[in-house]
């Protein structure tokens, strides 16, 4: 089994196209299991030709687009299908897409035959700055997000920015608010870079999102080979999701984005940060950033009362009996998990929070 | 997550009773959810009775008897379940029952939440000294038996060798063919106190299978802490699993139950050796425990053919792209792991080995 620090993190300009140079030794001889949409064969397909020329056999497993590939139906279909094609432990397993096809891809590699080995080739900006990296592996139930999966990590993360020119702006500024997650708590260089360089990262400008993208994932990998299993360290990247989960959840996973969300999370996060002493030019230089993101407006006439996202949150999977555990910036390049934040504080700034039109 | 080594393996009588003992402080305060069977809730539930006194919540979850439980629909029925009464990151699961129950159990405790805590209450003796050890756990797919699953070690496996006395008398035998293959290659006193006490143990005497019991858990866990991910060491523990797999597909399942299968295994595995020179005295003192068992006879009239066997074989879970690694003895005590032998030498040897009324 292979753990985090041996996971090979490569951030460029064609890697998919050369992606022998990385992968060819590894997969050479394999039957090789290769989980993507419709909509990434169509439009990047064409840069893993080099995979017929070294692997043993390649079978290509369409799955559908978004969030509706992560149940536990379409597992069991790619494990079936896998099977009977004679996968074996040696298989080998790429999931080329956004961060639905890794999730998935990565849960199904780990399980399969009590886990074969995988790489991440992430297509969207959020999948290459945080979702593909880790080792955190899963689909949905009814009840919540990522609530089946397990921790296996992938042999290889191969982040091609040019593929990401293809994305809408939307997709490019949800994953450009994990990035501003990260630079905050953790890279504040990170941070300055994302401030000036923020028209052409919207724009999906290769040559600005090269250095933006490796510097994240390097941020990301930091914490997670400090803390691979997800104790304090580890949570700090879950600023902004816990009332980003329960937003998601509340509006039935359509109408907001995951980045814009966990956006909304981390404004929300700034009020508790700020009555447990935050600086308020700290909390007003992420406010300033994220203002330049032009979120789309939280949905008004009653649809999110705070009672209900409190009761969400209760049931995020990261509550354990004690109740939630908070991640609140401390300062500027340093957060902290903070258990004592009561519920009726919680429900009493939230009210505030969405009575002020989620301007934080 | 917890490693081979910190499994806490307890055998004795009257262990489940006393399961406050070792398993009190661990589920203090939790919500619990015990995976188990109709029959096993019937005879034995009423052993965990101090559960109610030390557990938050307890939620009893019902799975079918037998095989019938290992399946991703079982599965994903009890993830949904767990989660719709609040199960946690840090909520336990105990699996009550046989292998099956144990299998299941630790694949669903495995990959819920990504993975929350469990302890094995093994209720037959296959499950006390191989089963539920080791960290093994899945589910099956239409295709083969435990395809689908991942390491997941327990916290603790209680073996309480009472329970043992109402199991039928083939269920002892098919567990005790599991002792056998264990003490043939890495336990001799095991081995010869097997011979010495086998109508007591095929009699479910408790006195007579409590040092079994713990002999094989300690056999087992030795060769688990020492490669817990199944290279060459561990693969010694699948003597006799090659064809007994194959075996128990080729029958649906029925027939024969699984010991039974690899005491077929091994009788076929004997002849391969032998002609890898292992001594006729050692195959010959084998043969004439499994003879003592009054194995059923391999169903006739055709319906097992060498070629479709060997087929199978191929279809292995173990099987790796270059082929079959047999496991084969060397010696009393001692196993190799053999990769060259040809599926041709294997269908000859097989084919004789029917003809002969499968007596070796």
């Amino acid at each position: 089994m292979l753990d985090a620090n041996s996971t090979r993190i490569v951030v460029g300009r064609g890697e998919l196209e050369r992606g022998a140079e990385v992968l060819g030794d590894w997969l050479h001889g394999r039957t090789v299991f290769v989980v993507s949409s419709p909509r990434v064969r169509a439009l990047h397909g064409g840069r893993l030709r080099w995979l017929d020329r070294v692997a043993a056999r390649r079978h290509d497993l369409e799955v559908p687009e978004g969030e509706a590939a992560k149940t536990v139906a379409v597992a069991e279909g790619l494990w079936n299908r896998m099977l009977e094609v004679g996968g074996k432990r040696d298989s080998r397993l790429l999931a080329f897409g956004g961060g639905s096809v890794g999730d998935l891809g990565g849960f199904v590699a780990g399980s399969f035959l009590r886990g074969i080995e995988f790489a991440q080739l992430p297509t969207t900006l959020l999948a290459q700055v945080d979702a593909a990296l880790g080792g955190k592996t899963g689909v949905d139930l009814a009840g919540g997000k990522n609530t089946v999966g397990v921790f296996h990590h992938p042999f290889a993360v191969l982040s091609d920015v040019e593929v990401l020119s293809t994305l809408p702006p939307a997709e490019l500024r949800s994953g450009l608010v994990e990035v501003v997650k990260m630079a905050f708590l953790l890279d504040l260089d990170l941070l300055a870079r994302v401030e000036r360089d923020l028209p052409a990262l919207l724009a999906g400008e290769a040559s600005a999102l090269l250095p933006v993208v490796q510097a994240a994932a390097d941020a990301k990998m930091a914490v997670v080979r400090d803390d691979p299993r997800e104790g304090d360290r580890r949570r700090l990247l879950n600023f902004g999701h816990t009332l980003g989960h329960a937003l998601e959840a509340a509006l039935g996973y359509r109408t907001l984005r995951h980045g814009e969300a966990v956006a909304y999370g981390m404004l929300f996060a700034l009020r508790l940060a700020e009555r447990r002493g935050l600086d308020g030019a700290a909390a007003d230089r992420l406010r300033q950033l994220l203002a330049a993101f032009e979120l789309p407006p939280l949905p008004g006439g009653g649809r999110l009362v705070a009672r209900d996202l409190v009761r969400r949150m209760g049931r995020d999977k990261k509550a354990v009996e004690a109740g939630l555990v908070w991640v609140l910036p401390a300062a500027l390049g340093a957060g902290q998990c903070v258990a004592d934040v009561s519920p009726r504080e919680v429900e009493a700034e939230l009210a505030a929070f969405l009575a002020a039109g989620s301007r934080g």
